[in-house]
């Protein structure tokens, strides 16, 4: 199947789904979820681009002027019908004009609110809502290529992870530590860097702290989080190591959520809704103790988006699919001392669960 | 002034712009807006962050719980109460719970769609509108440091063209440019390249090209149109040059860009509507008989992004005032052969315009 016939068998799915819920159409803007259905990836900006799907319509890509020779040239220019809108004129009506009279609509959850306000406002008997029950049910199965670009993802990140682990730490600034990480993402295949979490000492205990000017010293437990976009998927991978001698209560906080993670993964298999795996995670740091330490979900799909449906929480009650691709990632955040967090992508097999992270999770001590 | 300080500033004078506008409270999200009004900036994602600005209350940043400590050192923490949700809860209704009861509300344009739907189901007594009146209103007019760091970004953008019109075009390809120009731009002092345009020969008619494999030969126009980001503003200029002998018709094209570029510029200064800045460049267009092959608006405002209002386009009434910057651009488009357009940002000063680009605008031939 080349490109195009698979942006058509896309769209085509996504618009079934959108009957299947009732929806009279959806809107998609510049998103992974516009790449995903189309093949055309443009920035999102002020100007409206947005794709219109509609049951016994064919798909209808809404572009600025300036850009039609753009997107009849990429991805899914050939499977779709292509209007535009000229800078001055009203682009809202132009997208009203292909939507129903009346009803559900849906909506891509990133587009911009000025576009949904107009949308609104040109269409003011459309109810929306988010379209991500159709896409994220279409997205969050990935196709054998997808699953073997995020295989790739996490085995680079593996590497770059046993690479910073030689290069060793100790004495260095942690945004120091976070270029090197970015660097070692590129030079082990990613597109791109995205994100290099580098947590030292009572940082650690800041699950998104920003790298700074702290310089790691020995007894600092390290928390790295890190990943970027290979082949256009996401790697996303958290290690906690210690610089020479653990601190009083590493060890013990450090198994704890080393248990959790591996009860997380266990509990990872096709007709299980993903809430039980945060469950599963956070009942074993529960019985330790640090339950109110745990300060966020288990996890969340991954991807084209490095956070994208559905989610290791509890409320979500997405069932586990073949080919469905998350993290499971618990910590422990302990104010003014330190943080512990372990985290691995895992794809749903047909029986079971395969890890896409296979560095070790033992507390690695580093220099 | 330092940056808490300056951040409060902001923050006092965004809250009596939306008291002025009748707005109840302004809720901005991750965007140029908030890294703006507060020093904090993360990334949008499917977790909300916002400000909630309202009048005779003080400003409330509403956080994710594992991005508490993230926000609380992160800039304009000090100056704002900070409340946080936690995975699994309602972000929504902790927000809503922070708004009047009634009336109009503004969000700021980024906020993404499925946070805006979130909010109006939370509040939906509540009306929604564009925060960007007021936003716009504050951020279009710089101040002397932001100026300053726009004129280093045009001059380093600037000299990004000298040196690839020095380097050469003929017989690389398109990709192979834009790759120089994005090295150069960081060279010259940018944080990062956003766009590089190389559009060469009949690739120039449209006007936003991706870059491609096509060599560029002798007779072959160029589109150039690149710009980043240079200590966090942006330059964005757009020169057309020529590989050796000019095609036929080109000369009198370009001169008539020239022309409309020269009488757009013009046009500009205190007291003018933005849109008789369009008015000017079009109708030497127009006039020269190519009305019809200029595709878009004359220029965007710049700034924190690469376009943010005012629009130099038929229909925004914003009075120029000292301090504005934005683009004058105009171009003409001819399928099949060639695209012209011709780019400088300006800033309104007290009694005209500064032009921040300063390369010259003649046709310049390459090799």
């Amino acid at each position: 199947m080349d490109a195009r016939e698979r942006s058509a068998e896309r769209m085509a799915r996504a618009t079934a789904g959108a009957a299947d819920d009732g929806l009279g159409a959806i809107v998609v803007g510049p998103s992974p979820d516009l790449a995903y259905l189309s093949g055309y990836d443009p920035p999102p900006f002020e100007r409206p681009t947005v794709l219109v799907l509609r049951p016994d319509r064919e798909p209808t890509l809404v572009v600025p002027e300036l850009e039609r020779a753009l997107a009849a040239v990429s991805g899914g220019g050939g499977k779709v019908d292509l209007a535009t809108w000229r800078d001055g004129s009203d682009p809202y009506g132009v997208i009203a004009g292909l939507l129903p009279g009346s009803g559900r609509v849906g909506i891509s959850d990133r587009m911009w609110a000025v576009h949904l306000l107009g949308l609104q406002a040109a269409a003011p008997a459309l109810s929306w809502t988010s379209a991500s029950p159709v896409l994220a049910r279409l997205r969050a199965r990935k196709d054998r290529d997808e699953l073997d670009a995020l295989r790739r993802a996490g085995a680079a990140a593996d590497a770059s992870f046993e690479a910073i682990c030689m290069i060793g730490l100790a004495g260095r600034t942690e945004r120091d530590v976070a270029d090197d990480l970015a660097r070692l993402l590129v030079e082990f295949g990613h597109d791109s860097a995205d994100f290099t979490i580098v947590a030292s000492g009572p940082n650690g205990a800041s699950p998104h702290h920003d790298p700074g000017s702290r310089r790691i010293a020995p007894g600092d437990p390290v928390v790295l989080d890190f990943g970027g976009s290979f082949d256009g998927y996401f790697s996303d991978t958290t290690r906690t190591v210690v610089v020479g001698d653990p601190p009083d209560g590493l060890e013990d906080v450090f198994a704890l959520v080393h248990e959790a993670q591996g009860a997380g993964v266990e509990a990872v298999r096709p007709g299980v809704a993903i809430q039980e795996v945060d469950r599963a995670a956070r009942a074993v740091i529960a019985a330790g103790g640090f339950g109110d330490r745990f300060i966020h979900r288990t996890g969340h799909g991954i991807g084209r988006e490095v956070h994208e449906p559905p989610y290791a929480v509890e409320g979500d009650r997405t069932v586990l699919e073949p080919g469905m691709t998350f993290s499971v990632e618990p910590g422990i955040y302990l104010d003014g001392r330190f943080g512990v967090r372990i985290e691995d992508i895992v794809a749903v097999t047909d029986d079971g669960v395969e890890r896409l992270n296979r560095s070790a999770r033992e507390l690695r001590v580093v220099d």
